[in-house]
């Protein structure tokens, strides 16, 4: 199996992204990670000479996180994650991962390699770490802003499906993102898709609310590219906010300094509970090819997993499933 | 001034009520609280006589929590809460407050009070505490479902009007809840009011991201009611998930109790910093009358604060406000 991944994108490009490889490769011989990015640079990291598995394709632009997407994407032909999608599109490679600029990755994708047949929407999906020590899998969360049910729908077959060959999760928990949890409650758009998720051929446990979910009610997290976005920022700043502000007053004097000190390994204990960089990148679903995003702060270990997981969504079929799913579930029209 | 207040609301009713009105009308002699519960209960609180600036006003039944709002607003007739409400809409008090259930008070609101002449639909507001100390004033969060543009921009009138003459906030900043903050993101709702309230005699900031509202970016969010539900509940859930473990971690072992109790100063200003109880009760806005939610756990000085907003809403005649700038500000037809 072969794999492209950007080794320009990220924060700690190009780094984490050459040592996450060489990682990889070292630990599944049938593999071969194919480092797109400035070869020099990649090079310079490589901690010895470049194995069997790994290759290089050099390119010589960089998508950086504040570029625009879509014009990024057109502009930036020679970029290091437009040529590793691109890889992906001609079939040199089985998937395509990056921890660059999630807008051009999911434009890139969409651009590249189009829809899966009967997809409507591509989705971005996230993980959203739980104190069950799991993740939950949030989809859409950006990638499509007006969303109509058949498209929920679909997040839900494609979440429940990746959840399951590639995390791994015995007959995934999926939710439907909402207000309340009584059937009936929310929007015009939860409350059409509400019926359409208990007759489909899935775990539905109905509606979650969005302060249940870091308490692991589901395992796949269903809801609009508009209001998963938000959701998904709320928690990352909430809990950004929180840290930020407690580690000002826990080095705000020396007494307070002996006090994290005793509580440092708990601390280091709760970091790890909701570190998710274990179950690797979050999939872009519904493409005609897979597409990875990895978290931008990605480090090697991140990195490794990401290609881990890029590997079961290839091996385990993913989108054979999906489109079988779509066949057999079509609770009338679409659009 | 006359203010009705639900005796039996919140998780620390009676006893917080009956002390933050206690409290209140001591110190605003030109104050009367009506107190609407069970008198004997009421009474039982009492820290002395009854002063004054004090009423008792009977009622026989209670609407808790999780009762169904619309059918308990219905069935209760002599409920706290609804009486509260209906003491408002005939003029024998100037405001309504209650600390209950939030769409009960809503429906309560709308069925006994009604909407002001030219709302379209009013909106609950509630406080999203920041690191800059203050709050900021997020609405709708959860009266109206599916909104149109015309809402939205009503929203920002009205919270913005309150923000100024309630919270004391000058010129107070606008922002747009929104996916990215450049202008054209966000689904066809955010793009369909952004120019809009470009237009509006607000100090409207732009689009606010989720991640960024408790970093204090702005003072008034504006949203549907979809997305503010869930917004505000996924930064309480985040929150406490995150005090929640750490508790137990700081509890764990004897040594971690020590740590924890050299860092408990610093842990409470933390608290004290994202405390917004001194904000008083959170508005219902674009009711005939006003009415305030005060939060479910309101101890007997958010209480006060919350009667000390009532009286400013009524006394600084906000609704007279949002009248006015409704009739200066007309951008098209509605609905």
């Amino acid at each position: 199996m072969r794999i492209a991944l950007d080794a320009m994108g990220g924060d700690n490009a190009p780094r984490s992204a050459v040592l996450g490889a060489w990682e990889a490769v070292k630990e599944n011989p049938a593999l071969t990670v194919v480092l797109v990015g400035d070869e020099e640079a990649i090079r310079r990291e490589l901690p010895g000479e470049l194995p069997s598995g790994l290759e290089i394709h050099h390119t010589s632009e960089i998508i950086e996180a504040d570029d625009e997407p879509v014009r990024a994407v057109r502009r930036k032909k020679d970029s290091s994650l437009v040529v590793t999608v691109q890889l992906a599109k001609e079939g040199k490679v089985d998937a395509a991962i990056s921890a660059g600029n999630t807008g051009a990755l999911m434009t890139a994708g969409l651009l590249l390699c189009g829809r899966m047949e009967g997809i409507e929407r591509p989705a971005l999906a996230a993980f959203i770490p739980n104190i069950k020590g799991r993740v939950t899998l949030a989809l859409d969360v950006g990638a499509n802003m007006d969303a109509k049910p058949q498209h929920l729908y679909q997040y839900a077959i494609m979440g429940s499906l990746y959840a399951e060959k590639v995390l791994g999760f015995e007959r995934p928990r999926v939710g439907l993102l909402n207000v309340g949890t009584e059937e009936g409650k929310g929007n015009e758009l939860t409350k059409a898709v509400y019926g359409m998720l208990v007759d489909a051929d899935l775990h539905f446990i109905g509606n979650v609310e969005s302060r249940d979910v870091m308490q692991g009610e589901c395992d796949v997290l269903v809801s609009d590219g508009f209001v998963g976005n938000v959701l998904l920022k709320a928690m990352e700043g909430t809990a950004a906010t929180i840290f930020s502000v407690l580690k000002q007053e826990f080095t705000s004097s020396l007494i307070n300094k002996v006090g994290a000190a005793i509580l440092k390994p708990g601390l280091v204990r709760f970091r790890k509970r909701m570190d998710y960089a274990e179950y690797g990148g979050a999939p872009l679903l519904g493409l005609r090819r897979p597409v990875i995003k990895a978290h931008g702060s990605s480090d090697e270990r991140a990195v490794k997993n990401a290609i881990a997981s890029g590997v079961r969504f290839v091996s385990q079929d993913v989108n054979g499933y999906i489109q079988d799913a779509l066949q057999k579930n079509t609770p009338g029209e679409s659009e």
